[in-house]
């Protein structure tokens, strides 16, 4: 694949499962902004992936049944190529040389996956949040290759109010002293700036209703407190403090802009000049679309516009979960998730 | 007044229209966090105030009928003490010296204003945001001062994904290296990081909704662009921008820090045990609740726990208005607010 002025991009990918002799039980996964190829153990990896629940044989997305395929994303830091990866032409690291990134080209290389392995059809194309943004724009890109489209908290475009929380964590990050300008040597990335922006983040992938439920107003154990003034007072805060230190030192910081900016950027509408023109042209005929009713960053407004504009010529469930558990409940609310990603997959004719 | 360790702190006022023969009529008025205690134009200063539409003759707050007292917030920066005024013993700042400051210290040092005028009562005490929050905290200290009680926007205490946004706020200013533990030089505040957490603020005391009918998704003008990666795109980027630059160099960082956790560790449970045991202590017996439908930060239910609890033994009048403008509309939604507060206080006695 080209793509911009890379010089023979990577893409990295995870398989599970087994191709059948039709070559069309093939299920493309795009990840969210964060996670890796991952998405569940196999046997060269059997640490734990991102879905594990949901992925596996007889799970939800049934590997003795499909052949998934799950994409690290171009542009991140999990081998595919990205800003954190060494150009070899100049052979150093890419950092801000690396080209604009676009939802599109996240899309353009999961194909290359698929042609790469050689299949000409896909039972489905899933995604996630990021992913589900992907997943719209495949379908869009290739509309003759999967069947079906799952698109989970995603949007056809984004509201400003998620461009602007985007926008400021990554201006947390560019504001690090230590970013300098993406020219950060190895062992002195901007945590700082990356712990920032996670916290921020979390705070939008999770709802109010949620913290409520779990922390309340408790306060952080005497033997924790620290005399430092303005230290932690309250155990949501440590429960932050904890996420964001999970997080800072495995994700490259460029690798984190280019990928935020790409879902600030992308919008349904450049595929015909309006975001109906632009879904009228997703190829899937048969759509699950789903959104959570708490979700600040993809509200489910978006997954309704989707739905609504998908419905002519084509089999769309939309469901809207009342989950606690805001943008991050397909991770966390198996009970509502499972059955009905098991429904549309066990009812598919793959 | 005594307040910690502080040897005779200032508390600042501004006043308007004149005292009744009866001394009955006054209105003692707080803020929230960010503006000073000129609430209006005065003879004294004639520039328009942060309640201008509101408070004035003739208007919802006629300052023809009532003699009308703002006080600038103990622990801020317009001329009451706080961590940006000299200590009188170190003759240097207190910076972090200054005490931890609650809400119920920012109700005592408005008190003492009330006391130096000679007051035994008050018509009312009013107050939106924090200022809502000291309101129903003088209410309760000062049970037979104010016969009435407006709280707008207010919390009987934070819930904790408010308490995540602040702690996050006071995070990103303390992250700043200009910060220096709080011993920044005067012309060297640590102004990134106040501007970043104006950012989030704006982003919670606004509402998705707005943004949305506002910027959309619009583009820079080609001419604003400029050739930076990762410098912004859209105007709700530009917006947030430029709301920040108004507020950044105007607020001094350490008492931001200060305010903004006083807002955090206030629990109306700390006067008897429970949320409604402390709103049990509240004197006034009229009160007007006011919240917003979209306010993220200070959200309704909040104030119908507050108008709730009240009922009993006193008139309550509870409103919550579905202004597109989030937790800010107090000050800007005047359609809905102007009739409800100018018919509270036409209706009152005083």
């Amino acid at each position: 694949m080209r793509y911009g002025n890379l010089l023979n991009p990577s893409v990295a990918y995870e398989t599970w499962g087994r191709l059948n002799s039709r070559q069309d039980n093939g299920i493309l996964m795009f990840t969210g902004l964060s996670p890796s190829a991952h998405a569940a153990a196999s046997p060269d990896d059997p640490s734990p992936g991102w879905w594990e629940q949901m992925l596996g044989p007889g799970k939800p997305i049934d590997t003795d049944r499909y052949f998934v395929i799950c994409v690290s994303s171009l542009g991140s830091c999990f081998g595919s190529t990205g800003a954190a990866s060494i150009d070899p032409l100049s052979k150093d690291l890419y950092r801000l040389s690396f080209p604009r990134l676009s939802i599109e080209d996240i899309a353009r290389a999961g194909h290359s996956v698929v042609e790469s392995l050689g299949l000409s059809r896909l039972h489905a194309v899933v995604g996630a949040s990021m992913g589900g943004m992907t997943s719209i724009a495949y379908s869009i890109l290739y509309p003759q290759i999967a069947a079906n489209l799952v698109t989970i908290s995603g949007s056809a475009r984004a509201a400003p109010f998620a461009i602007a929380l985007r926008s400021l964590q990554r201006e947390i990050i560019t504001s690090d002293p230590a970013w300098k300008q993406g020219h950060y040597a190895k062992g002195k990335a901007p945590i700082t700036g990356m712990r920032l922006a996670r916290k921020l983040g979390m705070l939008t992938y999770r709802s109010a209703a949620e913290l409520e439920q779990r922390f309340g107003r408790e306060v952080i154990s005497e033997d924790r407190l620290t005399a430092a003034q303005f230290d932690h007072d309250f155990e949501v805060e440590s429960y932050l403090q904890a996420q964001a230190s999970k997080f800072v030192g495995g994700f490259d910081a460029n690798c984190y802009l280019y990928l935020s900016r790409a879902m600030d950027i992308f919008d349904v509408a450049d595929h015909g000049g309006s975001v109906e023109a632009g879904l009228a042209k997703v190829g899937a005929r048969r759509v699950l679309v789903i959104g959570i009713q708490t979700d600040l960053l993809f509200p489910l407004a978006q997954q309704q516009l989707i739905a609504d504009n998908l419905r002519d010529e084509r089999e769309v469930q939309f469901f809207g979960f009342p989950s606690l558990q805001g943008h991050d409940a397909f991770l966390v609310d198996m009970d509502r998730f499972q059955p009905v990603i098991r429904d549309f997959f066990d009812s598919g004719s793959g």
